[in-house]
């Protein structure tokens, strides 16, 4: 039998456990303080729901769940789809599925809690699990900018109560960055995948986008002016109101980025406009942000408005806004910051001899009582060693019952 | 799309999510009091290893994920099966995997919690669902009689901490059980078929119990010995011993449950020997325990030692033995009783009209300093419909920011 775990997913030892315990529980209680509340969908979703979700490419990286029983002999006969349910890519399409079935017995506008685990089996590569958690706040039910902005600070005061600062919050709408692209004379069914490419911008620099754009055959125009607008780096927000005529999409846009940039000066983090950011999902239409770590590569947190994902499944669209902390990249970066957790109880074991178990548990319990995370064991022939042991794995003391002596270590 | 969870899984909403967190973090901490520390796994396992992992009927009650691209296509084309993946029917099983892999880094004994979700397609029903969370401990490595002593102890504890009490603790032994029966005259290799009849007994009553072994054609004898056994209700551990003549599988037996009443009258539980106790996995190998409380059908918790399985990954055994929180039947059951969480922050609602997001935001967070839990939302035309909502959705206020005003409700 195989020890390690399946491809692309991963043991958590104690220590990792304690620290993704404490990160989780820390989010939780920054997000319950401005009135976010928590729920839990099945990891589990139909998969028409799925498939209709406009997951982008995380659609070809879904795990499927074979049919069972008589509806998979049946399938096979007739050269059917032999699954019908899939293990979910994000929390997103779950939490528009719950929202259409709970609607009425959720207050209005619905701010909400997930941090849940989903599924890609991409290629693994450092902090991109194919298993992996996320912690996500949505506000359902308010169009106004106010989303936009609350969710913003209460992501950045999340990220602050966890170590993270000097982090930047960067801010692009759908409908602008659209708008754009057809104004440098892309052909509006393109779009799609003129964002795409776009979207490798930071992996194959601006060279890298021109010619891939060529090779899907784009008109080599849109393709220059594209280029001209890049080549003196990301064009500001007042580049792109120009080149749109201050059409009425820039108007909002400016607002957030205004309160945001209000925002991130009074609470220590920056925001801003960024033309090239893109988001791989299909179901945003219209903010959306990214936050950006210092050094670090990709993002530790994405998001942005969805209206139309709630309306597939009631046919009413609601206005809908997230924003979802990589909980992986989060945790993967204070691991490697060596991030001390704060301090705990202390640990200790309890050694007994011939004492029956009901005695050895009275003490255990009385020194819990005390303060302690008390450990019990046999007392093994030699002392030295296990106290070396016991000093190696973290422990702060032993206490013996049979003479009533603590010993402390490293004291 | 479709709004409802998949067949057997469940959705909880805010209210009832808060129960399943408070539950959660009390379970957890009476564990870590006594020195368990939490790990975890991911919820997909290799095929091979959860096939081999003696699971008893949870093996075909298993999801099976498709195995993917060019491996799928050879699967189909050579007939061979179509699945490499499976979600986890236990923790018992990635526990046991998880220790071999990761033996060098753990201490020892190994006192470990985890508090996950696991997965069965079986028949829905109430409190029995397809997707269903397990708080389990276990003890690695730990031989002693302390080991059975402290996880009743602990689990007893964690029961009582959520309100529970009033509930009695079963034990029994897999090896009392088995040289019982071969005493009764059964054969030593029919004695799993015989345990899967007698599990039944509390759903079909002992002429069931007969009737069913009768038509599996055991020896019409060894029927009549079990029946007369059984005839008066459960037998006491004194009828077992002397049916055993006091064989030494007895007599750990016997301390194990001297010692577990003695807690018990301790610590206000009721512990007792149950002949008919059996558990349906395959894995075990010694004790066996579930809790029983009042009036409830089936069982609160689960466990016993399993001494073998580790050994399947490493080849070498190591004394295992675990006991499992049924999470979702005591959530359901404090739900059905009505339990009140302990009182939490007050959630109030902050109005606003025409401020700017930055000026909103800043009031709710001052608001959260004070301790509230604060909701932003634009002010409706309607202000006596908006209370009346509010109040049936659980807020304690209304803080209005033009004015400055708090209306609180119920006042």
């Amino acid at each position: 039998m195989k020890k390690t775990p399946v491809r692309g997913m991963k043991d958590f030892l104690p220590e990792e456990m304690a620290l993704r315990d404490y990160v989780q529980g820390t989010i939780l209680s920054v997000y319950r303080s401005f009135g976010y509340q928590r729920i839990s969908t099945p990891i589990v979703e139909d998969k028409e729901n799925l498939e209709k979700s406009e997951g982008g490419d995380n659609l070809n990286l879904m795990y499927q769940i074979l049919k069972r029983g008589q509806k998979l002999e049946s399938a096979k006969e007739k050269g059917d789809a032999l699954w019908d349910l899939g293990l979910r890519y994000d929390l997103t399409l779950p939490l528009s599925r719950f929202y259409a079935a709970n609607q009425h017995l959720l207050p209005s506008p619905f701010k909400c809690i997930q941090t849940d685990r989903a599924y890609r089996a991409e290629n693994p590569q450092k902090g991109r699990m194919r298993e992996f958690v996320q912690c996500d706040i949505d506000i359902i039910g308010d169009e106004s900018e106010y989303g936009e902005v609350e969710l913003i600070a209460v992501t950045a005061k999340a990220l602050q109560a966890v170590d993270f600062t000097g982090f930047t919050v960067w801010v692009n709408d759908r409908q602008v960055l659209r708008a754009a692209l057809i104004q440098l004379g892309f052909a509006l069914d393109t779009l799609e995948s003129v964002c795409v490419t776009l979207d490798k911008l930071d992996k194959i620099a601006l060279e890298g986008v021109t010619g891939e754009l060529s090779e899907k055959g784009f008109p080599e125009s849109a393709i220059a002016s594209l280029s001209a607008l890049l080549s003196k780096g990301e064009p500001t927000l007042e580049d792109i109101a120009n080149l749109l005529s201050n059409a009425p999409e820039i108007a909002r846009l400016q607002r957030v980025i205004g309160e945001a940039k209000a925002i991130g000066e009074a609470e220590g983090f920056t925001a801003d406009f960024k033309f090239t950011l893109v988001r791989g999902q299909g179901y945003y239409t219209g903010t959306i942000f990214e936050i950006e770590y210092l050094g670090y590569p990709g993002s530790v947190a994405g998001g942005g408005r969805y209206d139309g994902l709630i309306g597939k499944f009631t046919g009413t669209p609601v206005s809908s806004i997230g924003f979802s902390i990589g909980f992986e990249r989060i945790t993967s970066i204070l691991m490697e910051k060596g991030f001390a957790l704060p301090s705990r109880r202390k640990h200790i074991a309890l050694v007994y001899e011939t004492q029956s178990p009901t005695e050895v548990f009275s003490k255990v319990q009385a020194l819990t009582e005390e303060g302690f995370e008390v450990t019990a064991m046999p007392r093994p022939k030699n002392v030295g060693k296990l106290f070396a042991r016991l000093e190696g794995e973290g422990y702060h003391g032993a206490f013996f019952l049979t003479s009533g002596e603590m010993k402390v270590f490293g004291a």
